[in-house]
């Protein structure tokens, strides 16, 4: 927590959760979960990032070790009286669809994101899948930011659509997943439902297909990035936060936003969501070396060659 | 029907039916459906297709009318007294899952096909979905193939496994859909499935995934072909038919079976098969120009680009 503020290129904010995941193989409990945890440590090898997120004092001191070890930077991590949020569920057979269990808030329930000074002045802001209103609250206290990519999900679309529309508005990217987009527009199909978002206000956005991977609609075109095929799927708990934490952190190395360079940022996001389905929690994404990287994201361009 | 024997470049077999087709927008009757009547609409622009299959008395005159004005070969098209093979299906508001309503045999159900003696040494065959046992009597009629594809289905892996599996020991490629490779091996992922298949025999598994795609699976890696997102999609119907059509058609053209011409064909096939769900029937399949395909595929190629 003693690192050169200057040096930050990317912030995120979103959720930090102890999870109870149980696959049709295994069950684990109090697992570090959470869309900022999983963003924060796939974005952390490539660019200096600060996490803004909430815990209680039951936080694992294992777990602020693991975010302190990846070289995150930790001032917008608040640590509060009470309990951390926590999360059940029960994949299928399928190992894509799910069944939530419980879902404690806890001190979730209240958090209202302050940014430290020093993240109020970066050039990159993901604002993982939290309430559109805090998302708001973050975009106000941001001052120069110049690359800002809104994550969502249909619970949002369902109950507070007016200030979704709102992020809508003010953003550069939404991520989202397809149905989220089909229910969002009223539109059937990605596509036409993918160019009425673009008309809300964005300039791009990323339509997340899960193991399918996922589309790029931007003023150029049309950018499709399959998920790389992996042998064994373990815990897809995470896939989407750390595809964008991939995406964003690649995206925030190469300096500037250009057709070419997101596109090759979204290779690099499949490619490190799709090791992060290998493991439970953080398990394989921490120890990821970037020679298994390279070696994914090169065999995965080669899968797209015609 | 005079035409030159030796221009037979493929041979494909299938069903050929009346269907009635219901989406969430628009109803239709006794339209020309098949999978033979898909795959060759789709092939016979590329090379000189023959068509094996089989209808009754009552074949509208109209639809005949339609393979003769695609090129295609008719020798193999046998007319018997009785009624057409009919199928009816209704798409659910996703335009993905269907309900078949009805499925008439007729014809089809005492179908044996008899290849004539010109089909009987032409290089390249697709075995459509019909049962395995037919599958393997077209085989044991063809002399001197030499590359050979089969589509099939969960059906068939339910009723008639043991057949299947010496249809699947005989073949060069096998065409199925990711559920059904699950299925057919036990094996979760179609990564996993799919190797479990290239140990049963054939040199190459297409695994298609709907409006995801394709993936290709050879001896010389993964290929993986997005399918092209159309803007609206009308009526599915016959989408794996003319995907299956389109490819071997393109490849067959190419002369040689390459990784590159098998990538290449199975972007052609992708192509073909977002045209045809583009309308009912073959409606759009049978007027499309050359230039539609040659600047879609353009497109599509740009989507796949990093």
């Amino acid at each position: 927590m003693s690192e050169n503020k200057q040096d930050l290129d990317l912030i995120i904010v979103g959720s930090i959760g102890l999870d109870d995941v149980e696959t049709p193989n295994e069950k684990r409990t109090e697992l570090l979960g959470g869309s900022v945890s999983y963003a924060c440590v796939a974005s952390s090898r490539y660019v200096k990032t600060g996490m803004v997120g909430i815990v209680g004092a039951d936080f694992p001191e294992r777990y602020h070790e693991l975010y302190a070890k990846q070289n995150i930077d930790l001032q917008g991590l608040e640590q509060v009286e009470g309990k951390t949020f926590r999360w059940g569920g029960v994949y299928d057979a399928d190992f894509i669809n799910r069944t939530t269990i419980f879902t404690d808030l806890n001190v979730f329930e209240t958090f209202s994101p302050k940014l430290p000074d020093a993240y109020q002045s970066v050039p990159y802001l993901l604002l993982g899948n939290i309430s559109p209103d805090l998302q708001l609250s973050v975009l106000d206290q941001c001052k120069d930011v110049s690359f800002v990519v809104a994550d969502t999900m249909d619970l949002w679309i369902n109950i507070a659509l007016d200030s979704l529309k709102q992020v809508i508005g003010r953003v550069d990217m939404l991520m989202l997943n397809d149905s989220e987009a089909e229910l969002l527009t009223g539109h059937r199909g990605v596509r036409k439902a993918s160019e009425a978002i673009l008309s809300m206000g964005p300039r791009y956005v990323v339509v997340k297909r899960g193991e399918h991977g996922a589309m790029l609609f931007s003023p150029e075109g049309i950018f499709i990035v399959p998920a790389y095929p992996v042998t064994d799927v373990v815990d897809p708990t995470g896939a989407g936060d750390s595809f964008a934490g991939g995406f964003l952190g690649d995206l925030a190395a190469r300096g500037e936003v250009t057709e070419t360079n997101l596109r090759q940022a979204l290779l690099t996001g499949s490619v490190v969501a799709s090791f992060n389905v290998e493991s439970f929690s953080l398990d394989r994404l921490s120890e990821l070396s970037s020679e298994d990287i390279a070696a994914r994201t090169a065999e995965l361009a080669a899968m797209m060659q015609a």
